[in-house]
């Protein structure tokens, strides 16, 4: 009782900064096979890429419900309890919307995937990358222009994201008659413009926190 | 004025638990009547439990303003004031998506349900129970196993559900020639499958309560 | 340093209330172009239009940033800091749908709109004005009959708008006999129905403050 009252009241922000780090680390790793889930030529080596995004999917889940439970029984936070539940959330979010897109591929037995899906997909692992660093840079508020750095980059990915999505959705309107596999893929292109939109709430949220501690 | 002042310091547990034992039972009807909603033969009946839901979800909004106005006037909550807002914010949710997809079987003059859209509604029922007996468990703290029991189904019927949701709409897009038909159906699974996720929300946000008080 | 510690801990509720104006006065005019878009002849002048909603969602936008910075370095705010922020983002959001439905005219190129379109963004704008109203009655707790009656008006505005929305995807999947047409119409009712739900939103944000205050 008393080591768990001790353990409760003890600063525990190194822990924190691990499992954002095992957050971020997880959706670079699902971000690097959605590209290459667009790349890839057959169905069954397709369908082994989206075992594996949803196998990372199912690792996030527990690295955020550690950090929930670690939010709930700690005292001391390094920030903001609610600054730590929403970065969480929205890290969460990004990985949830790479696995969803990544299953609808192979749920919807989709074989040819358009160009700018593609290149959709590489501004996202991009913006990844980016969201990355920035949670790296969370252990050194000192830091302050290098986040800023981060925070703009992701800004503009987002931005390119939102252009290369509204061209993609008024090509797909006009160019493929089939309106069954107009509802397949923009729903694939929604759900990759949103994981890049979620990169972009975990920058805001970096930067509410960055602007707390300056 | 100091009536006003002592109801507002005194705490007032035993409401806001009962607030909450009605809008679960609230959902629980809705989820009952949304089960019967898909076996029942005639549109006319079927118009009928729509109206049914209907004044139920009426019921859960005024349920829910209610407890937003009890915790915006008083000083001494059970627990933590946002932890009651996402709670109260998440059991509207899902008599929201109850409400919302028996609408539209009445707005899309659907008339035939696949086989997939019933068995989840069965699991959504059965979730909704679940919850019930969670949003109960919560007058009681001491009773850790039981709440524990309960999170652990309630997760298992959300991967069924899931489960049950993408074969649904997988098996859609091959059988289903027609696009408009598609749409149709795929949002009516859509809102079933959200309510599922919303059961999920709540055993969640009840997860973070019960550690904090243990 | 001695001069910012000074500022953050001086009330600054005028430039709460002066950027919450600039907001919403953003979004009325925003819905009074939206109006205008769905009433004009041309191609060419609607993507006018559509333009001039793009620049007053950046300015929207930076306004949104603008109280999230003062909301992060400011210690004393004249109401609580999460309705502030949440104040901020419902705002917010009905510019993004407002800007999204026009963006989407464009888009998809769309010559002719149904009657109950122009009807939902008639209603829309009725519930933009009343908005404003609320958030300018926010300077005075006193004014709480006003608040009440905006509150009451607005409920019944967003009733309206989901009537009118239902009857009109209803009608849409009965007449319009283009999958693709019925997917791109759709689309713009949805963000013209989730608009006026936003300003449901924020009328129940204010409701909250009002009761917090009186």
């Amino acid at each position: 009782m008393f080591d768990k009252i001790v353990k409760a009241l003890l600063p525990s922000d190194h822990h924190f900064y691990d499992l954002f780090d095992e957050s971020a680390q997880n959706i670079v790793e699902a971000g690097n096979l959605l590209k290459k889930l667009f790349l890839t030529k057959t169905a069954t080596e397709r369908d082994k890429i989206v075992t594996q995004i949803s196998v990372l999917e199912h690792q996030g889940d527990s690295v955020t419900h550690r950090i929930f439970s670690e939010l709930n029984s700690t005292f001391v936070t390094p920030f903001d309890r609610e600054d730590i539940h929403m970065l969480t959330s929205r890290l969460d979010d990004i990985m949830d919307h790479i696995d969803g897109s990544a299953g609808r591929v192979s749920l919807y037995k989709l074989t040819k995937f358009p160009e700018s899906m593609i290149r959709l997909t590489d501004i996202l692992h991009l913006s990844i990358d980016e969201v990355q660093k920035a949670v790296r840079l969370l252990r050194d508020f000192e830091q302050g222009d290098q986040f800023q750095k981060v925070f703009k980059t992701v800004n503009e990915y987002e931005n390119e994201a939102d252009k290369i999505f509204e061209r993609a959705i008024a090509d797909l309107f006009e160019k493929e008659k089939n309106a069954i596999q107009v509802i397949k893929l923009k729903e694939i292109y929604q759900g990759l413009e949103t994981a890049t939109d979620m990169c972009e709430d975990v920058a805001n949220v970096l930067e509410g926190i960055y602007i707390k501690h300056s």
